[in-house]
């Protein structure tokens, strides 16, 4: 028996229109709609009852397939953005970096448009739970639109609140900062985190991980700390002509890693 | 109140000891047991009852601490190998790859060491299953007792059975596959996967990744096709002279992915 | 005592206009010239008999400077441009896996626009030779203005001719290649080579590099067979904010080096 | 005709005896003399006469090659080692960031085991010079030995001089630093510059170049700054496997390049 909105396409149910490596269309069914692209037009009412990965053919004649987003269509081609993102390289790591799995309690710090916000309510599951802190209103409403619109809103608290004044939450699993000055908030952070438990934070420059890294020797409660990036390259994939695409993005961020001890 | 083997130490926990950067001992304590190592040597008493983080001393007076070990210390630290092992850079990537999350229900073809299969028992948490398959018996028994030392073993079923003769079940989230020839399970895991569900191979030489795609591009089941590598570079964590580890893993594998359509 | 073209800007000179990092404009002063941008005009009159390196005005009011143009800065901004070109990082390492310099006799087959050449040419010297074959007759008038424009051309001796019909010269230093089918010019490189002299291939996609390797393979006469690619990742040069820039040339080809041996 | 070290191996010429891709020997002929190796030993004698690229056999019927070593073998399998050495990647890069070539004067800073200096030596070629300071008496003797046995040294002027007292020369094309403060010796390289002459610092740690980028932001006697690194990769020749190498250098050091101009 097919399930709506896993094997059979129903209404509300969001979809990936997949005509080409480029032309990516996230949306959600609703009669009458319509899912418009340079390559023509997908009229919402013919895909409703099709089963996912079904082929269909745009108002033009040129065909395509209607697949079910996973995580990374759902934030590559659904989420609005307003602010710089991390990428899959890098919330993989964050992942491995910082123990977490389902069921963790997590906190993050710095939400922004609710990327990484959305990575953890994924993969902490219904038994887990993300605290996420931001300091600024428009922000925090982007993270709420993205993360209602994927029905992952109920795994997250949403705070309106600048971290370095402390958290609410004791004994999480770890503590995960995408945010300018990630030293500020040590003291908040091991205060937070149960035993052994990770401090992870994603910094774009060189400069902060030095400053971070500092804060970290001076302030003796963390140990075991990991420098690392992490680089992803694709290939373009064709078998007579295997290559890599000629460029890429060459710099996200650098990720540390540290676990709180009792010294 | 705080719990065993999650905040504090007692009997059958597992412990990470963690001297310096690379002296790193994963061991599940024992009444009487003890940890050599060439800096000394920790006795099991001496730290039941401790929370993790603690720092504690070795026989020689040398410190060190007491930490609860991630997935990823658990798999570098307390797996038998027996065979080549991917890394979290990569595991991290097959993740968001194959849309897989807790809940999810995944085939593994060619389990190795077991070193995959723990990563996916990890992230499908309580809810999931990993149907593991494997044609070699010592193989297999490597990877059960992995996964029986880490307490994961009951969200998978080991099957010793040659993946090309088709999988028993069916309607599941994704297929991952560490084999050597990949492009001879494509039938079976087209019949196996459910509606847009993800195909994911893992391949250490260009030429597997050049074979596979040309099967991939006559068997017409799958699209939305992706190869990637992926690269992570650690730095020494020193903020006086912050510069990336002299070497580093060059290369572990191609990663493919690729969707089921119906065409 | 300085030099025109060395030290001092004369006519007929060539000059690199350095407004900023992205604004690099190389020309030849002439009596009357002007240089055009985006941020104003520079009059050519205005810096005849300048020091290189001098600060000058652009008619807006906006700050340059005046630079000598290295082969770099010739290549990237006074080239004509009409084929894929090769980069400093992969030219860095063709001078190395080909052990050429200084009074070097270089065969290079398949001309392009010419860049390749020009750093031969530069490399070799006045002692040395460049015999550049290419079969079409547009790429060769470009690549001989090029060569023209920034007084190269003596040292090349550039030839409109199919390199599987064979070469002129005997006992060269080296040959390099950059066409589509290096595996069809084995015989006539081994010819034109002396003992031990290197053959190095430029390659976009990995099948060429897996042809090459199978007909080196059965040629037998060549040994010492390398494969590399090369990377060069900038910085943005802020002390404040040091850090990768964003994206960066992930690829451009693979390099293949041997050896001719008897055997 | 064939000639003497170039065609064909004579006595007191050097020769790479190339075993496999690991055996890689250099030496130098004399009568009665033998190179041994795990696979067997060669006999001078039983080469002399031979025109490089022969295939040969040790003493225990193994086959090699006798090849006539580039400056990369002479670097790396002839040279004494005293100090941390760059590599052909890096040596490219600065080749193209200096603008230098044949016939440039060309001043060094941190001369080491001579590494650079051979190949700054080797590209200037018999019209240039380059000019190679070191504080340290043992470092010189070794770099004077290395330079001499393979025929370089009259290129070069070695100087026992703390660079950071000034230099000698002027109106140099160049000046190549690999020291540990190269922010020590800017007033002193800008000195000795020509006009818009480049300035080459090879650090390191990222530390190193952020102090660098400050001081040159203060010097204001330098524009143009370059900030990169160079990685590079090598693959298995192996066409039916074909892979990078497992482990690569994954840092040496960071290039900073810079032009002197009036300000």
């Amino acid at each position: 028996m097919s399930e709506c909105c896993r094997d059979v396409i129903c209404e509300d149910c969001l979809v990936l229109l997949y005509i080409d490596e480029r032309r990516r269309f996230v949306f959600k069914v609703r009669r009458g709609g319509r899912q418009g692209s340079d390559k023509g037009v997908l009229y919402h009412d013919s895909i409703i009852g099709l089963p996912y990965g079904s082929k269909v053919k745009l108002n033009t004649g040129v065909e395509a397939y209607v697949l079910k987003p996973t995580l990374r269509d759902l934030m590559e081609r659904y989420f609005e953005r307003k602010s710089q993102v991390i990428y899959p390289k890098d919330h993989g790591m964050i992942l491995f970096l910082s123990g977490i799995g389902p069921g963790s309690r997590v906190i993050e710090v710095g939400v922004g448009s609710g990327f990484t916000t959305a990575m953890l309510a994924w993969f902490v599951g219904d038994t887990g739970k993300v605290y996420a802190y931001e300091i600024r209103t428009d922000m925090l409403e982007v993270a709420k639109r993205n993360l209602e619109r994927i029905g992952l809103l109920d795994r997250v608290e949403l705070k309106l609140r600048d971290a370095r004044m402390g958290f609410d939450e004791k004994n999480v699993d770890a503590v995960i900062a995408d945010i300018p000055d990630p030293w500020n908030i040590l003291d908040a952070a091991y205060e937070a985190l149960r035993p052994s438990g990770s401090f992870v934070a994603f910094m774009p420059s060189i400069n902060q991980v030095q400053r971070l890294l500092l804060a970290l020797h001076e302030h003796h409660g963390f140990e075991d700390i990991t420098v690392v990036e992490v680089l992803s390259r694709e290939y373009q994939p064709r078998p007579d002509a295997l290559r890599p695409k000629t460029t890429m993005i060459a710099h996200t961020g650098y990720l540390l890693a540290a676990r709180k001890v009792y010294s």
